[in-house]
């Protein structure tokens, strides 16, 4: 019972949408009635989108109104200029029923820690799949309570119906910033007195931008939410996707926004790929056609991105002609994969290929939509299927047989073959490809900024690869290439570290005078060939990874952790453990982490056992056709904006717009029906069945990072 | 007698040239032979630059070889495919006279612990003021020890003597990282539901680049090197500015490169314009037109600035049109002023108006040179100068009479004054503006991020200002503006603190789970109007820089440190002190700061008192005529040639090259003459002289960071 009720609790604070510290009831709902897609929010002309109307009656707390919701209001839209009409006949639509629910939240941390929720009564409209075909600003007013307004100014962008590029790689360094580039520069390419002998492929573009990548309702973003900027032009919430987070019990009923993927599949019927060095059940792959608020419903997302939104009137998705990653437990029959089904079945029956390692991907028909599964969990970073390989030895093997998984691709090989198959399946209506280098981000988490370089590196290796490859093809003057990230984790280089001197310290604060700073980092040891290591990894990689003097690192933000700037030859590090025996709330440092290290304490709550992500801007680097888009400084919705200018992707009128379906009654899985009343009881049943999801995806994974 | 001989040892550490942990007898001297500048240097068609040849005779350590340095070395010059020919004869000058000196360094942290320095035996020869008029490669080659040879490959750049931008303003934004600017919008720009209401001004500008930054010798830089970089397009060392460093003993005779200022004065005449928040000796403002190894020679700097290099024959320099900034240390007769000499008489002689607060400097007329020096040390910060004004209650008037200096322009004022008089003096020759936010950087190193912030956002106040004023004058076509930095600090935000519910905590534990990541960093509450605070600081500045709510903000590098992540109303951060006594090397928290905060031990050597430097790439944003050469990323040093040839200063002949004069022998200050043998009992007698410098630049002088 202890187990069950610690469930429950974890569920809590995921059901919990507004512990923001900063007084949010609900994210971009700053009144008692609330718009979504809220105030402020950019559409792409003829882009389908669903509305969810909310009125608040909070019970107690600071807002305490009675409690009792309105359910008589009102919603109009008016053109700029124009007359208010009513939602249902502005859209010609019928009138969508009222719903209604409760939720609670906490209004800061000392309700939080007093356990005093704050209970809030809703009632609530959805309008499904509509869509705004003429440019320019609108005006959406929720009426409630007797005459209150919220209002909600809406922008559809300028049309560009031209296609000016006939294909996209969207290349994606989760969590790669600027400086970490820098850094990856740095072991990886020589320099003489100064000046470097060869560049990063990144280096080579000719366009640079910045993009902003804050969320709606929070100045740090997860995956989730700024892939889905990314790939719909829409920000949302953390751990939300192709949604605007609502306050209902459902996370699958959440007001969705059409992603590129769903707008490239329904106006031009290009071929789509999905890569990743991630489970492909994780954000930043799933993103382009996953739709919820909660991006731990893995099972739900790989048949969404198989067979589309089942449970809403939506547009047709039919999967994309390339899905490669990893994440074997959503695939394999059983407690992970969707009502247990076994999804390589659903994949094969559906018309796809299925290669479960290397060498059957690369003889996988280019002519076939292929599916390609290489091990559970994440893909091994390059650094240990290249240099550490001892570290292979797990049991990961996609079949879930427990053993290892050895024959696998890394990103280079995905990419390629993906290339391949995208341009013979797309032919003449070209294709659109995301290739994820996920580790960056994962390694970044857990502070292993070796394997996070080292997959920045290879990030670099497929991007210049995939040139390549498309001159060869004779279609990089068709291709727009677009490399970027997601956010950032706030890293740097400060220094050098003399290792040597370090380990040869008893003292803590003796072992730090091995950092050398200014004239003392002196130059990058890690390009200095050495007789004891040789490994065939090709160029502009680091030729010693274990030099006496390496690079003094790390971020700001970080659990308790102990230092020695060693690379982790055994494994991916672990700079934290709970230690405590409470639940997972208790982090100190890692006894068998750099155990000749130095230690420091946190600076992250005690209840995080990785590094999070950070603040700033990450860079953009752009080549081929609508380049030119991409310089300066923006918002991460305007990749989404640019990328779909570019494939012609607006429309004027619904006339294009037919590869859709209507589902007569909303059925998923086992969740409560939508707009079921919720009591604290039933409550507790849906923090059961979370805290099921939430146990399962905690077993048998690691490195789940945000 | 103790005091003494620590002076002596502060400076040998300030002397020792390489105790760069990677084994650097010289930077950019792997072998016994060295050539500067170096192999892989880049010339501008005709910029002048000295050449010194040392062979270097170890007398003990890993390299020892008999301790006798070959008197009878050779050197040659060769045009790519040309047959090369005696330097003396290729560049018609006399063949030098041969100099020799030693000098010491220690081979790695255990040799300096040891105390075991390695000594060196140096013949050497130094070629004065020559130039390479025709774009290509050229191939320098050394010849000693009968028959090694040291070779370096240098490349003139190719030749663009055309001018397309009348004018240039560079502005430094000392320290700057893309990661600030990011925090810096997120404190100063109201956004709604994700979308920012107003964008920076750089964020407007058309063109971004990243420049890296990297030393010569070292991958992380200090201001010296990096602005030399920026302004001679030659990499350096750190400290060094204007020249490459050698290893001889006098820190003013070191081989120098011609700076942009330089070149504009010799080949325009345009007007130059020289703008610093910093004490104006400092390395950003002053390596404008300094030659020297050794940064902290301010006053040789100062002087330097007004009459040029006055100890080697070089070109003629007669002092800046406009010279802004602080550091009234160098100006007030007496230790730090250069030979003891009154520098507001010096500069007054010379024809400038001199202007010691903004009324006066409001009013200086623009038809003539004006001196500005507000204050002693640094200009007080925009935070302090505009929210919490009792902390401008110091010693530090400029005229030295020990009362506050409280009638203080900002950098917008300076900046916009400077324009005027440039306009009206360069008149169609044009103008060179540098105009540097000093204090980005220094409250970086004390950690101190609000007043960072502050600095970064008037900043881009003053580039907005600027352009406005350059647009109603029809000046902003011809003007090429440059934002930019010269090298990082490892920061960013990775979440938001609530300071009422840290400050409520005992524990250090229980503090950090104050600290909202990801979805509970919440907004900004820095736009959020709050009735308590009221001041006048004009548009994009924060409305509240205490909110209960604040930036859970940091670097990676620090000493031991306390936070609480709130504004430091008092006056800037002092993050940890020197509590044992012994010489400066021994820095821990300072228990009066953030006293409710909790403690984080530091990650850098125990001898620094504050954050350092770090590696990433820095942001470059750029407008007008030839804004297309910025884009991208590139070396530092494209700055300089980017600006150059968009100046047209190239040269493919000495025919313009008038303005040069000649000193017969080389005198300066009271240092040993350039060559001298250098015995151990001299170098401590040098040890003293530096120590001097070093400790009459340590009193009365406080944030002078690197």
């Amino acid at each position: 019972m202890v187990a069950f009720s610690s469930l429950v609790l974890t569920t809590a604070s995921l059901l919990t949408l507004t512990t923001a510290q900063t007084f949010q009831r609900l994210g971009a709902c700053p009144t008692l009635g609330c718009v979504l897609p809220p105030d402020q929010a950019d559409f792409l002309a003829g882009q389908y989108f669903d509305i969810r109307l909310e009125v608040h009656a909070p019970v107690n707390g600071s807002e305490a109104n009675g409690g009792v919701p309105d359910p008589n209001f009102t919603f109009s839209i008016a053109k700029a200029g124009g007359s208010p009409q009513p939602a249902a006949s502005f859209f010609k639509i019928a009138e969508p029923a009222l719903e209604r629910w409760n939720f609670t939240w906490y209004e800061d941390l000392f309700a939080v820690e007093a356990k005093t929720p704050s209970v809030v009564r809703v009632t609530s409209k959805a309008y499904r799949r509509v869509a705004l075909y003429e440019p320019g600003e609108y005006v959406a007013t929720l009426s409630y309570y007797n005459g209150t307004k919220t209002v909600a100014n809406w922008l559809v962008r300028p049309l560009q119906q031209q296609k000016k590029a006939k294909n996209v790689i969207l290349f994606i360094g989760d969590g790669m910033t600027t400086n970490m580039i820098t850094a990856a520069r740095l072991i990886g390419h020589k320099s003489i007195n100064g000046k470097y002998q060869t560049k990063m492929q990144m280096d080579k573009f000719p366009v640079l931008g910045h993009q902003m990548t804050h969320s709606l309702d929070s100045y740090i973003t997860d995956s989730a939410n700024s892939a889905s900027a990314l790939y719909s032009g829409h920000k949302s919430t953390v751990n939300a996707m192709g949604v605007y987070a609502d306050s209902s019990p459902n996370p699958l009923d959440d007001p969705k926004v059409e992603t590129i993927v769903e707008l490239l599949t329904r106006i031009w019927g290009s071929a789509i790929g999905v890569v990743s060095t991630a489970f492909i059940a994780d954000a930043t792959p799933i993103a382009l056609t996953g739709h919820t608020r909660l991006r731990s419903q893995y099972g739900v997302l790989i048949e969404q991105s198989l067979r589309g939104v089942q449970n809403y009137t939506w547009t047709k998705y039919t999967g994309a002609d390339v899905f490669f990653g990893a994440g074997a437990e959503q695939f394999i029959p059983g407690s992970g994969s969707f009502q247990g089904k076994d999804y390589y079945k659903e994949f094969a029956n559906a018309g796809y290929s299925v290669s479960m390692n290397k060498t059957s991907m690369l003889t996988a028909p280019t002519n076939q939509k292929a599916l390609g599964i290489f091990c559970t969990s994440n893909l091994p970073v390059w650094l240990d299927r290249n240099v550490y390989k001892n570290n292979l030895n797990l049991t990961n093997d996609p079949s879930g047989n427990k053993k290892a998984a050895l024959d696998l691709p890394g990103l280079k090989e995905m990419t390629l073959k993906a290339v391949d198959i995208l341009h013979e399946r797309g032919g003449d209506k070209g294709f659109f490809l995301m290739s994820e280098a996920a580790s960056v981000d994962k390694q970044m988490h857990v502070l292993d900024y070796d394997r996070a370089l080292g997959d920045l590196l290879e990030l670099d290796d497929t991007v210049n690869a995939t040139i390549a490859k498309l001159k060869q093809m004779g279609e990089l003057e068709n291709t727009l290439i677009i490399v970027t990230a997601d956010h950032g984790h706030g890293f740097d280089v400060y220094g050098s570290a003399d290792t040597k001197y370090l380990s040869s310290k008893a003292d803590d604060r003796e072992k730090r005078n091995a950092i050398g700073v200014y004239r003392e980092s002196g130059l990058s040891q890690y390009t200095v060939s050495n007789a004891s290591v040789s490994y065939n990894t090709g160029v502009n990689f680091p030729v010693n990874w274990d030099p006496r003097y390496t690079l003094a690192q790390g971020t700001g933000a970080f659990p308790d952790k102990r230092e020695n700037y060693r690379v982790h030859k055994s494994g991916s590090r672990v700079p934290a453990v709970n230690i405590t025996g409470k639940a997972n709330d208790d982090y100190y440092v890692n006894a068998k982490d750099n155990t000749d290290g130095y230690i420091v304490n946190g600076t992250l709550p005690t209840n995080e056992a990785q590094g999070v992500h950070s603040l700033t801007d990450v860079p953009v680097f752009a080549m081929g056709p609508c380049q030119e888009l991409f310089g300066g400084v923006y918002s991460n919705i305007d990749i989404f904006f640019n990328m779909a200018n570019c494939l012609g992707l607006g429309r004027s009128s619904n006339a294009t717009g037919g590869n859709n379906y209507t589902v007569p009654t909303p059925t998923v899985s086992s969740l409560p029906a939508t707009g079921a009343a919720a009591d604290p009881a039933t409550r507790a049943q849906r923090g059961l069945w979370f805290g099921m999801i939430v146990f399962m995806a905690s077993i048998g994974w690691f490195a789940i990072n945000l």
